[in-house]
């Protein structure tokens, strides 16, 4: 299972994780009460300590429970699972436990381990992991559904992630989403690397 | 030309440019004095009115120059780019003007165009470009670096952009470049959309 290429992320290589814009799903808990959202709204901040931006809509319950604990998880999740990123970017965690008793990761049979640092719940199958610790800034939260934290422990599936390198080649079932719209997603393609020009 | 396959994208789609994570490059212009850099770390940050945010650090000169004008411009480089975007993400345009005596755009060649709303320089072969009003929150740029900003204006090529949406297909060397590390890139891959998962 997963669980078995997970490895740890220096912290001073955690941004690499985000760097090249991947769709993220925020994970939050809050005493009994856990969900998961989709974001295509995040990314770095800062190289070390590591930060990161994400933009979480008011109407979100994950954001009420990341504001009562202070943390949440990053989690980045790959083509293997388009769905369920599709499915709990589309559903309201909220609206799903008041009316079925239950949470998204019931609903949808999501498996979670424990992080490291936060009580979020991280997901199964996803190829990062970022546990964050907010910053709070409540004029940004406010005005701009901005929300600032510092990356406190990091992971990664070490079949596409390793020496602060992705490598996708051979694992295109791991490869990241990249929302557009509606569900759409492109994945992440192959490498390029840019060469020096004659000044 | 390029320019021939420019087309304004509605303000209400201009978050679509950016939605799926690209670098980009960001430019300014203030008097006489005009510069370009890479930054890997923007993202959307509302849908209408458009806004962004996007990570400028201190020692850049494109910054002095957009805070000095409260406007610049977010370019969407391609494949084709890759050697361009690696070298001005690689070179001080204040140290080229003042030593050579020439910007990065005569340094490298690099071929401009006039925006519809600001000052700032748009740079030809890009495949997405989003002209933009600083949001003025000093607090936010002196202790993060971060940069908050209205779009007024957004274009794209439309051989791969159109109706809202990113159509790569048989367009390779216009595919969107996301940063991997040291002018390391992996390009924007393929479609694949998330179906309904059952509850």
């Amino acid at each position: 299972m997963a669980a078995s290429h997970r490895r740890p992320v220096p912290l001073s290589r955690a941004y690499r994780l985000l760097n090249h814009g991947p769709t993220v799903l925020v994970s939050a808990a809050h005493g009994e009460q856990r969900n998961i959202m989709a974001a295509a709204w995040a990314m770095p901040l800062d190289f070390e300590p590591p930060k990161v931006a994400v933009v979480l809509d008011k109407s979100t319950w994950t954001r009420q429970l990341l504001e009562a604990t202070g943390t949440f998880v990053l989690n980045v999740p790959c083509v293997a699972q388009a769905d369920i990123v599709q499915a709990v970017g589309s559903t309201s965690g909220l609206e799903l436990s008041q009316g079925q008793g239950q949470d998204k990761f019931a609903t949808y049979g999501l498996e979670t381990f424990v992080g490291e640092v936060v009580d979020a719940p991280l997901l199964e199958g996803c190829v990062a992991w970022l546990e964050c610790r907010l910053l709070p800034e409540p004029h940004t939260q406010q005005t701009y559904d901005l929300f600032l934290a510092e990356v406190v422990s990091a992971q990664a599936d070490e079949r596409v992630f390793s020496d602060g390198r992705w490598h996708f080649e051979g694992h295109d079932e791991l490869r990241t989403l990249h929302h557009v719209a509606g569900g759409n997603f492109l994945t992440i393609g192959d490498p390029v690397a840019g060469k020096p020009l004659d000044a």
